[in-house]
Order: C-alpha cells, then sequence, then structure tokens
C-alpha cells in the first residue's frame, strides 16, 4: 500500500517537504490551520500597510494542486499519538500516517506574562499583522479626535518589544509611517511628532548580526526618528503603556516582538523538548526512538548542529526539503547523512530604503543592502503574480512615499 | 467667521461633496465611520476573492489631504439636533454646523426579520464582503473535510437571495469560482459541482433593466450553471439553510441581496421618510424648513423627480457636487435649480467576461458589454495606483483564471 505521508503546517517548511515530494509514490496530506500559505518575512509589511495581505499569501491548495499525489485539508492538529501513528484533529477526525512531518512553527511567548498579550499583539500570523496595522492606524484617527494634547500624547507614542530584526522593521516602518506617508493628513497635529520607541533588553539591537553592524543599524534607526533604549528589560505592559524598572512610557499601543515559544502541538509528542518548548531531534530531524516521525523549522532543536539552526525562512525550506528526501530514501531502505544548515545569510531593513545584510563574513548596510533586499525577496516570493503585485505596490510606495493598504476594518476592540 | 460645512458619511456622494468644496472659502469637516472611501461597485469583486481590499478603497485622509480646509474625523454620528445644529457624536462629541449634508447612505433590510441577518450576510461594506468571501471558501474547505456526500452537499451548496444587479453579480461569481478557480484543487469532490442558486421574488431577474436584456442576464447565468428561480419569495432562512414556501434548499452558505433600508441617521432628523426610511427632501435636495441641511445619496427620496434617481454611485456623486455647489451659490445669495440627474446608463456583470449595458435606449450585452464596465470601472476608480492594481489583478485573473485574494482569516463563526 502506497505510504501516507502527513505534513502538519503549510509554512516553509511544510509547503517545501510537500513540493519536494511532488510525483513521488507516496500519498500525500497537508493539514493547516489556514487556508494560505504565509510569506512571513514580509508580514511587518503588512502591520505597516504597505501591503495588502494577499499579495504575501498564497492559497495552499493552488499552489499545491498540480500535485496529484497532495491532499489538502484546512483543520487543526490537536494531539500525535506516536503509539498509534495517527494524528487527532479538533473536531475528533483522526488521519493515521506512515511517516509525519510535523512543521507547525513558533508563536509568541511573552515570559509567562500572558496578561500581557492583549496589549501588546506580536506578529506571526495575518490576523497579528491586520490587528497591529488597525492598532497603528486607528491611534491616529484618535489622536485628530483629541483636543487635549497630554490626553493626545499616548495615542502618538508607539512602543515595540524586542530588538530582533522583527521589531527593528517594524519601528523603522512606524518611524516612516509618521514621517512621510500621513504627512500632512492631519489638522491638529503633526504626525512627524508621534515618539515611535524601540525597546531592548540586550546591550545592542539585532544580536544575531556582528556588533558593526547592529551599530549601522541602531544608527539608521535613530536618524529615522525611532527612539532606541537598549538594556531596558520590560517589567509591565498595559492598557496605557509599558512599564521598564522604575521608568514608565505611555503608549496606546504596544507591539510585541520580543519572545517566540515552540507550537503548543510539539509538547503533545512527549519527547523531550527545550526550554523555549521546541522538539529535540535527532541530527536526522527524526525524534529519538520514532524513526519515522521528523520535527523541522521553528519546532525543532538539532543539538548535534553547530553552529544552530537560525529560526528563518530558508532554513525552515531546507529542512523541509531534507526531510521529504529522507521519507524516500528510507523507502528505498537508503540512509541519509544527518541535515546541515547552507547559509545564505540574513537580511533586515530599516525604514523605507536601508537595510543591513551578511553573508558569512560578508557585510552590506545601507541602501545597497536594502536593493538586496529587495530582490531576494521578490525572487523567492510564492506566485508569479504575487511577484508583480508586490513589485507595483514597492515602486508605486517607493516614489510616492505613500502606503496603500492603509484600510482598517472595525474598531480597536483592545480600548 | 468661514461658515462651517459638515459632510456625514464618505461614501460617492460625501467625497464628491468634499472634493467640490476644495479651495472654497468654507471650512469642512468629513465624519465617516470607516477610514476608507469604498468603491462599492466593485465590493462583489472582493466577496468573491477577485480583488484584495485595499484595492477598492482609499485612505479618505490621504484623497483629501491636500484640501486645507477639510478636517477629516474618523467617528460614528448617532444623532442630527437641527434645532441646535449640531451633530452628536458616538461618545458625546458634538460638532456644530452651518451647513450640512447628510450621506450616510443604506444598509440592508430583511424585511423585518433581522433574525435572518446572520445566517444571510448582505454586501455594503468592506466587513460585509470578507465575511461573504470567508464563508464562501471555508464551505469548500469544510466539503474536502467531509466524507460522506449527504452531509457535503450542503457545504457545495450556495444561495444568493435577490436578482438585482449585486446579486446577479455575486451569483456568477461564485459560479466562476466553482468552475474554475477551484477546478482541480480537491480530492474528494469536484467543485464545477456545487450548486449556486439565485432567488427572486420577481418574475423576472434585474427589473431596473428592461425585459430583453434581463433575458439576456439570465441566459448568461444559466450557462454559467446557475440555478435561477424567479417568482420565489424567501420565507425563513436558518443556519441550514432557505425556505421558500413549501419548498426547502439546504445550503450553509446564504447571501442576501435583496433589500436595502436608509441609515438610521435619516430617522433621527425627524423629518418625513418614506417606507425605505429615506429622507423626502425637496427638489433641492434640503429638508423641508431647514435650508442649511440636504441629504443626498441612497439616503435621499426626491419625489419631484421624475423618473426617480437610482439608487447607484454616479446618481450619488452627481448630488453630492450638486449639493456643495449649492452651498456655495447660497453663500452668495444666489438660488441654485432643482438637482437633475445627468443618466449615464447602468452595467450589471454576469460572471467573468460578460454583462449587460444600457444608456438611454441604447443596450448592449454580452463581451462588449463586459469590455464596456471594465472601462468605466478603472475610469472611475479612486486612486491612479489603484487603477494600476486592479488593472494587475483582472488581467491576471483573467488569463489565468485564477482569483488570488483568497486569503480568509480565522473561521465561519455561523456555524
Amino acid at each position: 500500500m502506497t505510504p501516507h505521508v502527513v505534513i502538519l503546517g503549510c509554512g516553509f517548511g511544510g509547503l517545501f517537504a510537500a513540493r519536494t515530494l511532488a510525483g513521488a509514490p507516496v500519498r500525500v496530506t497537508v493539514l493547516d490551520r489556514t487556508n494560505h500559505h504565509l510569506f512571513q518575512p514580509l508580514l511587518y509589511q503588512v502591520a505597516t500597510a504597505g501591503l495588502s495581505a494577499p499579495a504575501i499569501a498564497a492559497p495552499i491548495r493552488a499552489v499545491l494542486a498540480s500535485q496529484d499525489n497532495v491532499t489538502v485539508l484546512m483543520g487543526d492538529a490537536q494531539r500525535v499519538d506516536l503509539a498509534r501513528r495517527a494524528v487527532l484533529l479538533e473536531d475528533g477526525e483522526q488521519i493515521g500516517y506512515d511517516h509525519l512531518i510535523v512543521a507547525t512553527g513558533a508563536a509568541h511567548s511573552y515570559f509567562g506574562h500572558d496578561d500581557w498579550a492583549p496589549h501588546a499583539p506580536g506578529l506571526k500570523t495575518l490576523e497579528d499583522a491586520l490587528e497591529i496595522r488597525r492598532r497603528v492606524l486607528l491611534a491616529f484617527e484618535r489622536a485628530e479626535r483629541e483636543s487635549d494634547p497630554a490626553r493626545r500624547a499616548p495615542w502618538l507614542t508607539f512602543i515595540v518589544i524586542g530588538g530582533g530584526a522583527t521589531g527593528v522593521e517594524l519601528a523603522g516602518m512606524f518611524a516612516e509611517i509618521a514621517r512621510h506617508t500621513l504627512h500632512g493628513e492631519f489638522r491638529r497635529f503633526e504626525p512627524r511628532n508621534a515618539r515611535v520607541v524601540l525597546v531592548e533588553a540586550a546591550d545592542h539591537v539585532l544580536t544575531a548580526y556582528p556588533p558593526e553592524l547592529s551599530e549601522k543599524g541602531r544608527a539608521q534607526l535613530e536618524r529615522l526618528g525611532v527612539t532606541v533604549w537598549l538594556g531596558r528589560p520590560v517589567t509591565g505592559v498595559d492598557a496605557d503603556g509599558v512599564q521598564l524598572g522604575a521608568d514608565r512610557l505611555a503608549a496606546k499601543t504596544v507591539v510585541w516582538a520580543a519572545g517566540v515559544a515552540a507550537s503548543p502541538l510539539g509538547a503533545t509528542l512527549g519527547v523531550p523538548l527545550d526550554r523555549a518548548g521546541r522538539v529535540i531531534v535527532q541530527p536526522d530531524l527524526t525524534v529519538p526512538g520514532h524513526p519515522e516521525v521528523r520535527v523541522i523549522g521553528d519546532l525543532a532543536l538539532i543539538p548535534s548542529h553547530q553552529p544552530p539552526v537560525p529560526g528563518i525562512a530558508p532554513a525552515a525550506k531546507q529542512m523541509g526539503r531534507y526531510a521529504a528526501v529522507s521519507i524516500l530514501n528510507s523507502l528505498e531502505k537508503k540512509q541519509p547523512g544527518p541535515f546541515r544548515y547552507r547559509d545564505y545569510g540574513m537580511l533586515a531593513t530599516i525604514g523605507r530604503n536601508k537595510a543591513i545584510a551578511m553573508f558569512g563574513r560578508f557585510q552590506l548596510s545601507g541602501y545597497p543592502a536594502w536593493l538586496l533586499w529587495l530582490v531576494a525577496h521578490i525572487f523567492f516570493l510564492i506566485g508569479f503574480r504575487n511577484r508583480v503585485v508586490v513589485l507595483v505596490d514597492w515602486a508605486w510606495a517607493y516614489w510616492t512615499l505613500q502606503r496603500y493598504a492603509r484600510i482598517v476594518l472595525g474598531r480597536r476592540k483592545d480600548i
């Protein structure tokens, strides 16, 4: 009987695992709790009204339609039963597997302070991005309704918690919105007087980058008007602002980019996890004692792989391909070598036309780094149509300083 | 002191009133409860995943930014106090006016059966469109999870109630989605076997058009695979389907396109309304006894204007301009003539490349009518960037039969 491969999650890991199995002598079921594959590196663009949601997401069914051996299901995996080799879904349905690839990724971690979550949304899903967009744009709208400058100030203060790539990209874009996009649109205040504050507990931003690049990134942020507070761990977040030890910043819009935790599905496997909830896997990505189960992407920790595999899209993609190939190898009784991450570097944008980039020992910053980022992201987007749309949107935004995905629906529910 | 003109609502009526007042010796406040101006004629495209929301909506602030005499506020008008010449907002704020233009449009009417509303959403706002899109796409996803064909059938049955232009456009697009867009993407059923049923109480669809054009429209719908039931008033709508007298259609997705009612704000004026809640106005669009208050667009009924002014975008636009000009005239103590609607015709699309059109006695149908529709809509869209984006999206969709705004967020809350 044709072996059944079940893939949980259709992010970069799951999608590229499925694509690698095209035409293979297996039956594949892809399960995702949404109907789309998300290009997460550009999520901050949706959060800052630079791109519409469909521009960075592709319908999974459409992407995999031509692969006859693949069935796509939309549903929530609740638990994996390793002994019975079955995945239990939210409505009680069970899906049996011969091989399982768990690729459900990561979510936010508030370091035990889940009560901060409603006041400081993170950025992992499209819903997150649209919620952040709504809060930012409606904050400016509220400011225009407020006649008292003292009461207006918290509406015009935006705090980003966490100085990694996500936080830096968000903070830079908030500053661009205040400085350029909304210029001239308000009558009761000057948008460029909005405060954008990036708060980081470590002593520099972008700790994944070498110090000289982090420094360049910070300088660029400050040139955009972002206030960068380093060495400041957050001690409290509420509806009116952020507490940093003895200091308090009053702000109605706070965004969380400070911690990730692994998908809760990992814990249901009943195998050892690390402190962040990631599943500890073998060098070949299999779960100890279960060679038919592989964990990939942000959910996996490979202790034997040094330096550690970064939690970025290219790594998930490579792990997805590797997992698929090693399943095929196992069907032919071949042994795969260990997974080895090929480092093609990292990029982070700062504002509308600057970035920092590194590739091995090669470093780049400023405008040339941003051009590299642009090309790389367009190239790696899924779907030719999305590439055209994103190019049009970005070219337009670049030349006109406008951000066009500024539509907000509904109200802020947090206020 | 500079006269203060307050405009409630920024649809076609309100927006064009505001634009006509550019550079005029008045102070203008535009109030809308959203942050965007919506190109309503294309809302059905968002509802059927053909366009993203930002493509058909423009941020009001951006559109009016260059008009220094205009302040844009986002808020909800609760009541108009004609005696005190003030508008009361939802949070208690009051805005006084010297001249008022009420342009808050229309909403759905369920003919007294408001309990039908959760089961049969209408199509007036972006939220409506995204909700319909979500329900339609998730119905197909649910069908793929359902192994029993009898239980799957209601998930693959889509009912549109109301055979006017909106209903016809929706039904045609649902049929295109089932026939073309989703072809090959499902493994457990054939999408083209989905049933799309258009139900209309009158004895033909598109009653605003001459009978020969309505007939062509109906024939075209049926060629697309839509089942058209005429002379069938709906007697009940619930979570599992629609009751039509003794007949019942089991369907999990029902859309309401059968009745509009005027915005509730009209009733707060305390002046006579018609049965649909529209404000009965003078030939110059003013409220009887209050020459400083004008009502325009779908909210207004001009009994003296025969034939009646249709409730379509070009009419609202003309009324908006007229209202603004007559305010300026009144400042110079000039009397305007009565409002006269200039009929540039009407268009309705049927499926992806057919339409019907009429202009006076000139009638057109089929592909040529659709080309005319395309050009007209692109031309009238607000914002050059939107025109480019929509052209790209449509060109792509046309050539590839794909619909790219297929991203759904969240779950169906109605099931």
